[in-house]
């Protein structure tokens, strides 16, 4: 009789995981996961499995997972396709859950068909929970674990932070941890479930809506298995946290490119936007409007309407920007007579009191601040400062002064600025001080208008 | 009488440059524009001009342009704006043309309005040439004239190259130099215009039609003065060389922006895109979009037809590039039974040999060379690789045969590689070598849609 399946709640929080398949060589997939859990700072017990080896570097290395002798929450499956079955069959009764990071199944043929099979089969009789396979598995700032088999010189791992990713594509997940790692954008758990023979999206996400160390969702679908599992569990979800996702495989090419990917039949994408829709999910375009709805959503709260307000101090940029900021749907309202008011007995005459506010090249650090700070007060949703480093007599303390504004106002504010290596430098010391910056206008008009999904 | 216009192209190659109002005092206007004539390495005549000083740095100072005793052809005019018509009426007969830098003038007011017809006035009685008010002038890494009077370490000049942008706003013109600085993309000429008192967008595409240092054109555009005549220029210059635009203020409140910005009336948009069509300009979005088009254009022709090949190795980012490719309007057409078989000859079964061509992540470097090769060879008329670093038999070594590949194909070759540290070192080394490198799927595919026009 098959076993009643166990929440998946271990696979973030295990207390000792075996490494089935592992070796002692460096680069091996097997050996990438061990160096990685002890990289990462995994505390709890990490058992290397091999008939062939003694040790794995200086940790002890066991014949079969029955000679540890314990209760194992995960094994990590790095073998050949064709040994998989055996070994999660051998694992039976030991171990909790399997992420099985192997590929060569149902993305790859015949045989990999007919694995696959007998890998569904052992978990609905055997009750044991699988992750993959195909599949990265879990990099996990909480648990600190690691499957992701890719060294860190290549891929590297984000800082703890809000967001949790779930994606089909380990590949996709893999790129979007690199970058944020670059960027300094924190993450919560990744999860890449690959080929989904057992734990798929809905489950993932039940876990997500109630793990308190996850502020937002960014989805990454190919297909989902049970529409409806799906719809309801995203729901919840959003409910409680903001879901972004990306479709892929959306027309011709692309679905029989996904299809062959992690062999998913990818279905009529207008039948996902309309789930994304009822579910409350944001959609994005791919992985760009991704990024950037991470990078703001990751630090602001939704907000409550589309009214944006725009300080620039470079007048091409900024009209570029409201342009951008109305091609997405927000609204660039003008300025109440109030506000004007109180900004021209602020600002010289040569700049521009409206929406957006133009500072000009002349501008020095109090004219931003003073802007941000009056213009917020009034009844805009948020700001995007279109902040240009040329004007020389703007100085670092500037970004100071926003950080507090920012702090203070409760507002999104987001930065958008283009340009080379001083620009560039600037970028690098707001992102560390967490507000969400821009290098191009559109992209910040995109960002802000996630923030503002109603 | 009014005197005939001269033509412009002595802007473009002075042999002396006189700067009315210099400074001695560093970060001044006046003194950044000596100190640029110098590091840029201008090799015309120098000619300081300020009653008050002897010298500026080692310079001699003249107390007129009288004093300097022959004919300056430019004059680099950076004074206060009510200072700005009699200096230019003591310029007449001894100076070809200036570039007025000041702002101050129509986009200001009233003031400002009267200060612009008067020097409209002298203009059209005296002949001289007029670039600005309210600009940055010229940066030309052929004259090494730099008018940009922004110090260097806040906007990057960049090398030589084949990109000619033209700009009614400076601060885009200033922000787009200082990001191909940094990213090592090359430039003819930069002219940013503002006012447009005088030289406008035709005369400037004129030049830029015969002028053989100019490989494309990028355009910014507000506002246009003469429909017609711009119309007419721009497409005589569209027959010899790439022009690609930005209009911004579209919209209601881009459209006041624009207005208070370089006192530009942007009109309605849609006429400005039925001109931008009967011209065979291709018009971009906007700053992203203008960006992405000078890297593809700056390097490759544009290609007969829109059937593009993408190879990956990252099967996630490879069907984000399909379906991104398509929303552009690209055709990811299926790979041919011939090529399908030899291509499936050589690559191993878990290799999808379709379109997107996924290599996954046990790719090496000759399986790149290979598809890409043998894809190209085909009917195909470009090629974007979704090159993930990830997998790690990939060598650095690839770089060089994809270079090598790519000049012996003579057909576009755009790479898509978005990631962190690793990924953006090898994006620097694939830049430096001239291939066009870009951060995200959307992006990649946008570079290629411009490639494509038709």
């Amino acid at each position: 009789m098959p076993k009643l399946k166990s929440d998946i709640g271990f696979f973030f929080n295990p207390k000792s995981i075996a490494v089935i398949g592992a070796s002692p060589t460096p680069g091996k997939i097997s050996n990438v996961i061990i160096e990685s859990l002890k990289r990462a700072g995994f505390t709890g017990g990490t058992y290397p499995v091999n008939p062939k080896y003694k040790t794995v570097g200086d940790i002890k290395c066991y014949g079969s997972i029955s000679e540890i002798g314990k209760e194992i929450d995960l094994a990590v499956i790095a073998l050949p396709a064709s040994l998989v079955p055996d070994a999660l069959r051998g694992a039976g009764g030991m171990v909790k859950g399997a992420i099985i990071v192997s590929g060569g199944f149902k993305e790859s043929g015949k045989v990999g068909i007919s694995l696959e099979e007998q890998v569904r089969g052992i978990v609905e009789n055997d009750g044991i929970r699988v992750m993959g396979p195909n599949c990265m598995g879990i990099y996990d700032t909480i648990s600190k674990v690691d499957t992701f088999f890719i060294p860190a010189d290549r891929i590297g791992r984000p800082k703890r932070g809000g967001i949790s990713l779930l994606s089909q594509s380990g590949s996709f997940a893999g790129t979007m941890m690199d970058e944020m790692a670059y960027e300094g954008i924190g993450v919560a758990r990744v999860i890449s479930y690959g080929n989904r023979v057992d734990v798929g999206e809905a489950e993932c996400l039940d876990f997500l809506a109630e793990d308190i160390d996850t502020r937002m969702v960014a989805l990454y679908v190919e297909s989902v298995d049970d529409g409806r599992l799906f719809v309801d569990a995203a729901a919840r979800c959003a409910k409680k946290k903001p879901i972004v996702a990306v479709k892929v495989g959306k027309r011709g090419s692309g679905e029989a490119a996904a299809r062959s990917h992690t062999g998913a039949m990818t279905g009529r994408y207008e039948i996902y936007r309309a789930a994304f829709r009822k579910a409350g999910i944001i959609e994005v375009g791919g992985y760009e409007e991704l990024k950037e709805a991470c990078k703001a959503l990751s630090i602001y709260d939704p907000a409550p309407g589309r009214r944006v307000l725009i300080i620039s101090d470079g007048g091409g940029i900024g009209v570029n920007l409201a342009d951008s900021c109305e091609e997405q749907g927000l609204e660039v309202a003008g300025l109440g007579r109030e506000l004007q008011n109180s900004l021209s007995s602020f600002l010289p005459s040569f700049c521009s009191v409206q929406n957006p506010i133009d500072l000009t090249g002349s501008v020095v650090d109090d004219w931003y601040v003073t802007a941000l700070r009056e213009g917020l007060s009034d009844d805009y949703d948020m700001a995007i400062l279109a902040l240009m480093w040329g004007p020389p007599q703007l100085s670092e303390r500037l970004i100071d002064r926003i950080c507090y504004a920012i702090k203070e106002l409760k507002k999104p504010v987001i930065i958008c600025t283009p340009g080379g290596e001083f620009a560039k430098g600037m970028n690098r010391i707001l992102g560390e001080r967490g507000v969400p910056v821009f290098t191009t206008p559109e992209s910040a008009a995109r960002a802000a208008a996630v923030l503002a999904r109603d």
